[in-house]
């Protein structure tokens, strides 16, 4: 029984998810879920994901609400210790990323991006400071190694590309962080890397 | 040579942290981090924690700036596969919390009681929402089961358990999910059990 991917196009939590799975070869079946119709508050889906968040991964009897949660799934059920290292530091340093993904990354970009593409109501100030943060911190990690946690890619570098790469999404610029900007390249070359997928351009 | 604990005691990502250094009885050194005079905001602190953030665990030349990634770290460095379960599925429930607590739980208590007790300019609002939608989660998932991810007590509960202890600091009501208040008491009986540190009653 293959693996089954509640997913939605333009959701960066979802194409994290769907970038482990093109990376590690995984078969899955994709469920679109229609957000713009409120299916993910439908009676329905909260019962697989009873706070109505997309993605939700699927393995027979397993549900996963979470993308970082799924991403630990898919490497430690593929034995990717290469994406998620088994070794204390290793792990703890993944684990600042996902952590950043749910939170910082979280509270910047992905507000931004709501506010501006999905018209959410958005406290646009706060998200731009703590995007200043967020990306002068990664701009200065990035500076230091190819990476975000590891000599080589990981889980963390999967978490955060999603969102970053639609920063302008959230009328959010990258140009003074040229780390990033590489960083982001590199994600790209990854083998059987899939393309994040970018909102239609505004009328 | 000891582990350091840069702490500040009212804060709940610190008190994650110091709860399992004293359950897994680790010896370490607690370093105050002087957070009403900007102490985690001074060019020295930074240096370790670079987004100024309070807790931070140091282990010789490992620097972990993040609670969630310290709880990673300690499970696996003291081979405690109870407080971290290394399947797929055990640690993917584990993480869907810590990510929770990053996210959800940040998102509605720490800023609830950032507001309240710390006069942090927070959205109510929002915060009491997202609350309500986390509580009335929890108490689903608590009333199938004593513990958040797993048949015994795990790194996700710590990380969750140390800011619903101090809810009402936030002015946000448990009383209404028994099944929280239940689980509350039960993190509470743990053995070498460290208590949050409250607020001080205000004038």
């Amino acid at each position: 029984m293959p693996l089954i991917l509640y997913d939605m196009p333009r959701s960066g939590h979802a194409h994290r998810v769907r970038l482990l799975l093109s990376i590690l070869d995984v078969e899955y079946e994709q469920v679109m879920v229609d957000m713009p119709n409120a299916e993910h508050k439908s009676a329905e889906y909260l019962k697989l994901s009873p706070l109505g968040q997309v993605p939700t991964l699927v393995d027979g009897d397993i549900v996963i609400t979470d993308s970082t949660a799924a991403l630990v799934y898919l490497a430690k059920k593929y034995a990717a210790t290469n994406w998620l290292p088994e070794d204390p530091a290793g792990a703890a340093a993944v684990q600042r990323w996902l952590s950043a993904a749910s939170g910082e990354l979280y509270r910047s970009v992905v507000q931004a991006r709501a506010g501006r593409q999905f018209h959410r109501e958005v406290d646009f100030e706060r998200a731009e400071a703590e995007a200043t943060r967020l990306f002068n911190w990664m701009q200065s990690e990035l500076d230091q190694g190819t990476w975000l946690a590891a000599d080589h890619a990981t889980i963390a570098d999967l978490a955060m590309y999603s969102y970053l790469r639609v920063a302008d999404e959230g009328e959010l610029d990258l140009a003074g962080y040229p780390a990033i900007i590489r960083w982001l390249a590199d994600v790209e070359k990854l083998e059987r890397f899939e393309p994040m997928v970018r909102s239609q351009a505004q009328p």
